[in-house]
C-alpha cells in the first residue's frame, strides 16, 4: 500500500445460499464497520456462488487490485466447501493438510471423544505457505495467504476470526464522522446541501432519507479523516439548517 | 438469453454507506428470494461506492455478462445521488428530464403544496430512451434501460419497484428445494454426504451448520429444477440419516 494513503480492501462472500436468498448475509456489514474503525477503506464487495473457477478468478482480480481481501464462507467439512481449493488454484499453489491445524483438530475431537473423520480433516487443508487464523468459537481455523484472509461464513465465527485478523494489521487513521439529524426531506435540503458540499471537497457528505410513514426527514452524515475540515463542514451544515428553520418560521 | 436455460442476473448495490457499515444492506437478500421464485438465477452481486466511473465500469461488465442487472441506490434528490448519471455514462447516452417523470412529480408536489425544487427535479433525470419503473411508495420512479433496472436503495421502495419489474419479466421454471433437518454436525455427515452428492449430479446439495451454543446440527438443502431428480436425492438423504441413526443406536 502507498505510504500515507489508507489501505484498501475488498470482500468476497462465497456461497450459493447467499444468491438464492436462503441465507441473508450478515458478515458484509460487520466487516465494513470493523474496517472503518481500523482506518482501512473497504472499496468493493462481491458475492459469488460455489463455483471453483469463478471464486479463483474473482479472487485474483481483487487481490491484485486491493491491499487486503477478506473472504467468508465455504471452509467447512462438506463437499460444498470448496473455498480452500479455489484459493489454492488462484495462487497456483498445492493444497495440503496444515500440520498445526491437524494438531488442533485431532486434539479437539479426541478430547470430545468424537471421530476425526475424513470430512473433518478437510478443514485442515490450506494452500502451501498459508498461516492459520485462530478460531476461538469452533476451533477449525481460517487462513491467510499473502494479502488474502480466508474466513468462515457462520457469522459468530467470521466475527471472531476477523477480530483476530484486524488486531494484527497496521491500523490507519480512522475516518471520523458526524451525523446531524435534519427535520427536512431530501428534496428540501438537496439544493443548499449541494452548494455546501462544493465548498467542502475534502469531506464526504451523505444524506440518508427517513420516512416514518407520514413525513420524510433526513440524516446528514459528514465523513473525513481531517478533524478540522470535518468540524468546519459540520458547522456549515448546522448553519444551513438554522437558516432553513428561520425561513420556515416566516 | 438462451432458449431453455434459465435467465441469469446480477445485482449492483451502490452507496458509500454500505461500504462504511453505516447502512446494512437489506435489498440483496430480498432480490435473491424474488428472483429464485421467478426462476431467474442470481449469479453475482457487487457493492461499490459513490464513484461515477466505478459504477459505470462495473455496470458495463455486468450488463454484458448477464441477462438482467438490477441496481439499488443513488437515485434520490441530493448531490450524492449519482446513479442515473453513471448509468447514462455507461451506455454513452445523454441524460435529461423524463417528461412522464416530470409530470408525475410536479403533480405530486403540487397536490401537497410542496415546492418542486431543483433537487426534486433531479429525480426525473434518466438516460435517453429509458422506461420508467413505477414507485407506489414515494412516487419518484426508477427506470429501465435495455437489460438494466435502476431502483432505489430505501428497502421499502426497492421492494415495491422490484415487484413491478418482476411482474413484467418472463418467468422461468423456479428451482425447487427440499430442506431436511439433520441432528448430526457437518463433520459427521460430510463423508457420506459427499458420496451421495456424486450420485445426484443434477441436484445441488448444500449443508448449513447450526450451533445452539452446545451442539452442532445441520440443515441439508437440496435444490433442482427437476422434481423427480429432487425426490430421488431427498429419499437418498433420508435413507442416509436413517442408517446413521441405526449406527448410533448400536
Amino acid at each position: 500500500m502507498s505510504q500515507g494513503l489508507p489501505a484498501t480492501a475488498a470482500m468476497l462472500a462465497i456461497g450459493d445460499e447467499l444468491l438464492s436468498g436462503r441465507t441473508k448475509d450478515r458478515n458484509i456489514g460487520h466487516l465494513a464497520e470493523v474496517l472503518t474503525m481500523a482506518g482501512i477503506d473497504l472499496k468493493e464487495v462481491r458475492i459469488v456462488g460455489d463455483e471453483p473457477h469463478i471464486i479463483a478468478d474473482t479472487l485474483n482480480t481483487l487481490r491484485r487490485q486491493y491491499d487486503y481481501v477478506f473472504t467468508s464462507g465455504g471452509i467447512g467439512p462438506t463437499h460444498d466447501d470448496i473455498t480452500a481449493d479455489a484459493v489454492a488454484a488462484a495462487f497456483a499453489l498445492p493444497i495440503d493438510e496444515h500440520p498445526e491445524a491437524v494438531a488442533l483438530l485431532s486434539d479437539h475431537y479426541a478430547r470430545r471423544e468424537m471421530p476425526f473423520t475424513e470430512a473433518r480433516r478437510r478443514m485442515t487443508r490450506t494452500p502451501k505457505g498459508a498461516a492459520l487464523i485462530d478460531n476461538p468459537v469452533s476451533v477449525a481455523p481460517g487462513f491467510r495467504i499473502e494479502n488474502v484472509f480466508v474466513m468462515a461464513g457462520v457469522p459468530d465465527v467470521f466475527k471472531a476470526m476477523l477480530g483476530k485478523v484486524v488486531e494484527g494489521l497496521p491500523q490507519g487513521r480512522a475516518v471520523q464522522s458526524v451525523a446531524i439529524p435534519c427535520p427536512y426531506g431530501e428534496g428540501d435540503i438537496g439544493d443548499p446541501l449541494r452548494e455546501l458540499a462544493k465548498r467542502h471537497e475534502g469531506v464526504v457528505i451523505g444524506s440518508y432519507p427517513k420516512f416514518d410513514g407520514k413525513h420524510y426527514s433526513t440524516e446528514i452524515v459528514l465523513r473525513a479523516r481531517d478533524d478540522a475540515a470535518l468540524g468546519e463542514a459540520a458547522k456549515d451544515v448546522r448553519r444551513m439548517l438554522a437558516e432553513m428553520d428561520d425561513t420556515k418560521r416566516v
